[in-house]
């Protein structure tokens, strides 16, 4: 069956990505810490049971979609891991009324509309900005979080839970030290807003899947909420998060064209399969996605070299080193590691396992 | 209504698109080419019937399922301009029974394949590789073009039509003098080619929307397949190829969080909804998309310098200059020009028409 694929398909191995769950399971449970895994790298409701397996009740998502979508599979406890968008308070509203809802707020003005406009219950979170600066209050401004913890107590609707950063800095780190240095600032940085504020029992929620990966002390974290590493990826692989043999995801592409003179062979696998999202390894050279043999069963990883060096719509230029040149032909299949499996997954919106099965996932966020 | 859009929304000026049309159909008129667009770009059947009413009757496709979904819209005559996949045979079969189907071959293997594969009459295009080095073979390879012809010839079931090729080295272009120079080189490229093989009559086909756009010579040429004119996106308008008031799509994005400190806004819109291209202007300065005010009805574009300056799954981080800080604040509407529309319309699969109009796509090409 696996060898009948005729277009781009996202393999999926269950046995690693079981394994990376139930490792991430284990060592939340060793930290005492509460796992709400990210579920937006899946975005399925039959993996999602994966999880339910290892114990996992409560989870994080990042759209009201998926809220929604995960919701509606029977999760009774989600975060919503994006500010709020009050263009969508009538869903926020169904929602409320069904589970147990967090949402993320940063601002007073935001507060006051959930004030004046949420019909149930829902947690909130402040986001903080340990240093992405992306989205998030500065931990430093304590007026300011003082002031939205003051304006969400005014309202009987809304419980304050605690606080919420995503270092998601350390995905550009190219090794684990420079990732354990911003996760220990970012904890640091955090346990001061618990010390400052602790007459309202803050929980602390932390998020990257490198700091999950890597680090061994969780002191001043309440929760983690990784969620790359159910299938991990090139660019985990690159920063020291996973080892390339822990990645779960593979994208079979056929190849359809060959060239011998410059050692690159054409597949049908673009920026519509794999994204365009991109690593420079230390030599200076882009990845759009590293090569592996596929002999049917399962894949194989090539060494560093042997990479998609450029992708348009539908396209994908792969450079090989020589020796592994005649691996591939055209009408032949060739397995590529995404570099970053979130990515590619949404583009794709199906699994395909190692033994034969298709696994859906919630169909476009987009209309 | 367009006032109520809730979540990253690509609205399209029906209007603008509909004169972009017109003019690329005009222009091919006026140099006597067969005018065959590339339907990639906006991958909707509703959209195809604004070409046929512009005399359209022969068009482009990137894959075997786009073929299948135009085909099963009405269009007779289609060109996949992507290598052969043989592993879709039995799809390609099922087209050439019904339609007239333009092949692009690169290897004699596969013209053989086709030879004891093909179970109705196809048209045969050679790809020609003129500069950008992605797929297509080096005009130069005479020996190799005659050895494929040779066996085109050996088949009833094939017909060789003449020589393909797309100059996308253009789309890197920054001025229109570039765009032109490399238009004219792909040009006299496949002139050679037209000259060397003409006991065949070869048809001559250029594709990029550059090219066509700018070019007011196409001696030598018989077929243009542009696409991304209808719709155009930042990355033409910094090559030159159309104005910013040409470009018929924006992605209208709800603001969710505000930092005046870094006159920075995070909106509802990311990679899955914008894709990760960009473009670097010439201050160095890297863009995932220009900033327009939308102001319920139509979009302003704001001068360079107000950007998406980076974007992650659903977070896109607007930098913007002081004085246009206050025009935004969260829970209003922020319009973003993409910079690439193929792919922003790839990810979003639908269109709302500024008079409130839902236009859909194709589904995803990926099951």
């Amino acid at each position: 069956m696996l060898q009948n694929i005729k277009r781009p398909t996202l393999l999926l191995d269950r046995a690693k990505c079981l394994s990376n769950i139930r490792l991430m399971a284990e060592k939340a449970k060793k930290h005492n810490l509460i796992f709400r895994p990210h579920f937006k790298t899946h975005q399925s409701a039959a993996i999602g049971e994966w999880f339910r397996n290892e114990g996992v009740e409560a989870i994080t998502v990042s759209s009201v979609q998926m809220a929604q979508y995960f919701a509606l599979h029977g999760w009774q406890d989600i975060t919503i891991s994006f500010p709020v968008n009050i263009r969508e308070i009538s869903e926020i509203n169904q929602l409320v009324a069904q589970i147990h809802l967090n949402l993320l707020v940063e601002s007073p003005e935001v507060v006051h509309f959930l004030k004046h406009n949420l019909t149930s219950s829902a947690g909130i979170f402040i986001k903080i900005d340990t240093g992405l600066h992306r989205s998030g209050i500065d931990p430093a401004d304590l007026i300011m979080i003082e002031k939205i913890i003051e304006a969400i107590q005014q309202s009987d609707k809304m419980i304050f839970r605690g606080f919420l950063t995503h270092a998601g800095h350390t995905y550009g780190s190219k090794n684990k030290n420079d990732i354990l240095i911003i996760h220990r600032q970012s904890l640091d940085q955090m346990a001061g807003l618990k010390n400052a504020f602790s007459e309202f029992q803050p929980l602390i929620s932390i998020g990257d899947t490198p700091s999950c990966s890597i680090a061994d002390d969780f002191s001043g974290a309440d929760e983690i909420r990784p969620g790359n590493f159910a299938f991990y990826d090139m660019m985990q692989a690159e920063a020291g998060s996973c080892t390339p043999g822990q990645i779960a995801v593979a994208l079979i592409c056929p190849v359809v064209a060959s060239y011998p003179k410059r050692s690159e062979h054409v597949i049908y696998g673009g920026a519509i399969h794999l994204s365009k999202d991109s690593i420079r390894y230390s030599n200076g050279l882009a990845s759009f996605g590293r090569i592996a043999i596929f002999n049917g069963n399962h894949w194989q990883i090539l060494p560093e070299g042997n990479e998609v060096i450029s992708v348009s719509q539908e396209h994908g230029i792969v450079k090989l080193q020589q020796e592994f040149y005649d691996s591939f032909i055209p009408g032949g299949l060739m397995a590529v590691i995404p570099i970053h499996s979130c990515l590619t997954a949404h583009l794709i919106k199906q699994y395909l396992t190692l033994d034969g099965e298709f696994i859906s996932m919630m169909l476009s966020n987009n209309n």
